[in-house]
């Protein structure tokens, strides 16, 4: 597929997200659960959010793509998580997994080991957790060798991201389907191409939910386009909304010192400004994936 | 008694939350809780949210009316529904019930059905979660001759609201309350009369929570009012607000495409600048229920 | 030390935040959730927010200081809550306990008396919470004569942050930490100096969270300065943020009618944009503790 081609695919999930307003569900972390399903109708999607067991199995029958976020895990999720998984892998329903905080505590590693062969069509996160989600798969010789882990925290640098090309590649080619890793320079793969963009803005750091979001509305256009496709666009519509974001921020009234509470509603009415040809047009550079 | 008599009432239940500053507990999903919390203080009200059996039981005793809100199930609410409904019956407290996701899972429906004999003082819901609870209590004799449910979504037509006045009045018939139907139209009933309300904002829908907070705010000013005047203020109070909050967006930078970031700020601004006055003048019609 | 080494480390303590960016996970309940993350992140911090008890042991771990606030009980909180304490003691890792709403329920009563060898670093809430904290804990021979607690409630009066100043002392010459308790004059002390601080806005208490999220700030800074220093650095910041928050509100629209929804995003830019300068120069007045 050339990069004309790409771009007009990642048009299109933006459009028909807003014409067929797909149901998104998730059983997603308690913290930015609000975000996320604002980011979700922003884009023109519907959200639910659940977490017990059944309830899962049923969002993973009526969803046209499911959001799962291992962030504020509650004791049912040992259940909900992998019948959830399960659910959705048996309706062939594209999901995607955000292991948020892989590292903490030991239910997340089961949950990530649990979920393995229901094959996410989407694994996002940050470097470090996309690296580990790769070694507890089993899917780590090439990340491995190129540094390994840092263990969780919120903010990756540009190194990291290129840290996690080869574990990224990996868990694209293992699930058939796409991972997005989040940095300064974002890093989208379907194993076979490697997609780097650059845009958003340093204030996506320090609002809490941005990443958990961009995971929400990367199932958003999962129901509606194909993971590497819907992975790619909710990262270019992340881009674009954030750069709008801090450009209407921080012109407001303080040039130097832009505020994080105007930037989160800025970042939120961009999203819901956001058209398909921006999305288009946001820089980003294709190239071949490395050999396995 | 006269629409003119209804609406001075209107305008002192929305008075008196400010002056009294009335309690209002919840037990209410995750994900917009802070946005009812926000809204509830926004009107005057004061907010508490619990989980444990024990709490809600305790909740019920202190707080002037309880919001009961069904949308993020967790284990624990399996006991807590039934208890703080049970309590609530007995202490006399007027209670809110917004029956979201019905249809979702299996414990939805089994709470709904064991909290039917404390009878909830005001049931809020969209169109289908209302014809889904008749159905549920045994009451939908005239509402599925309409047409019955649609299944769970975020979003009703017109058409639906309607669909569910058969409905809407038979449950207020049994709980001896009012029954608040949220939609482009939204219908309130007490089971006698039935008010039709207009206003409020598309975008509205386009953010998460809006009737949730609806639903908290209804318990606030069912702490201080009759539930039929209670769910009428709120629901008016909700299309002025709506309306407001969507001028002052769309003036404000972007006329032709207004930000869901900034229309929730709005809003929460302009409930908390809500005159009773405005309250008492919102567009309202009522006309009597049919005959059951 | 004087009020002048004070003001200087209280500034140190807000620069260090920024230049450090400490890991400040919480045990929170979830209506605040979200604000309580984002002003940890405005003010430099890193936020993690868990619910299971080898969660809460690994953070306490991991962490520079832990929020643990009971405001949201969930059964899993009998455990979590009492080993995440012993595992701060054990780590000597400062804490900040926030009794939110004790009276509600019997478990709340429980962990509060189940974490008092843990011995918080500093406890932050109201005066009734202050108050009942110091009962619980066998403290409150002097703030039992002063009056005792009037039950839980969201709202202090100026009085009852006297009242509590006997029972703040007790409890903060128990824990060898600090105490903070919030309203129109916060008072925090160390059980040596009592310190009165002024400022803020009352649209503080017409938003959700305020109080949490202090708590939160107080934890970012206690893992970069001593318990006093950072809860009177924490208070203070809160002042000074929160008046020019109602300043920026006020003067944008509606003089007489300041928005809830505007006023939260201009506070929490305003702790985004936070100098250390200023929050040394925030009013505040010291005097010595009254004997025990």
């Amino acid at each position: 597929m050339t990069e004309t081609e790409l771009r007009a695919l990642m048009a299109r999930a933006v459009r028909e997200a807003r014409e067929v307003c797909p149901l998104a569900p998730s059983i997603t972390n308690t913290v930015t659960q609000n975000f996320v399903a604002n980011a979700q109708l922003a884009v023109g999607g519907s959200a639910a959010m659940v977490y017990l067991p059944d309830e899962g199995e049923c969002v993973a029958e009526a969803g046209g793509a499911v959001y799962i976020n291992l962030g504020t895990l509650m004791p049912v999720y040992e259940e909900t998580v992998p019948r959830t998984a399960r659910a959705l892998a048996a309706a062939h329903k594209p999901w995607v997994l955000d292991p948020v905080g892989v590292g903490i505590g030991s239910l997340r590693t089961r949950l990530i080991e649990a979920v393995r062969d229901a094959k996410p069509s989407i694994v996002r996160g940050n470097a470090s957790e996309i690296i580990a989600v790769a070694q507890l798969w089993g899917l780590d010789e090439a990340s491995a060798a190129e540094g390994g882990a840092e263990g969780p925290r919120g903010v990756d640098t540009t190194d990291a991201v290129d840290a996690a090309e080869a574990a990224a590649c990996a868990i694209a080619r293992f699930t058939g389907g796409a991972v997005a890793v989040s940095g300064p320079i974002d890093l989208v793969t379907d194993g076979r191409t490697v997609a780097r963009l650059v845009g958003g803005s340093p204030l996506m750091t320090r609002i809490t939910g941005s990443g958990c979001s961009l995971g929400g509305v990367a199932a958003v256009y999962a129901a509606v386009a194909d993971p590497f496709v819907a992975a790619l666009a909710a990262t270019a519509a992340y881009n674009v909304a954030g750069a709008a974001a801090e450009h209407a921020t921080v012109t407001a009234a303080a040039p130097l010192a832009a505020g994080t509470g105007s930037f989160q509603v800025a970042f939120l009415d961009e999203l819901s400004r956001l058209s398909p040809e921006a999305v288009a047009e946001a820089p980003l550079s294709l190239a071949p994936a490395e050999e396995a």
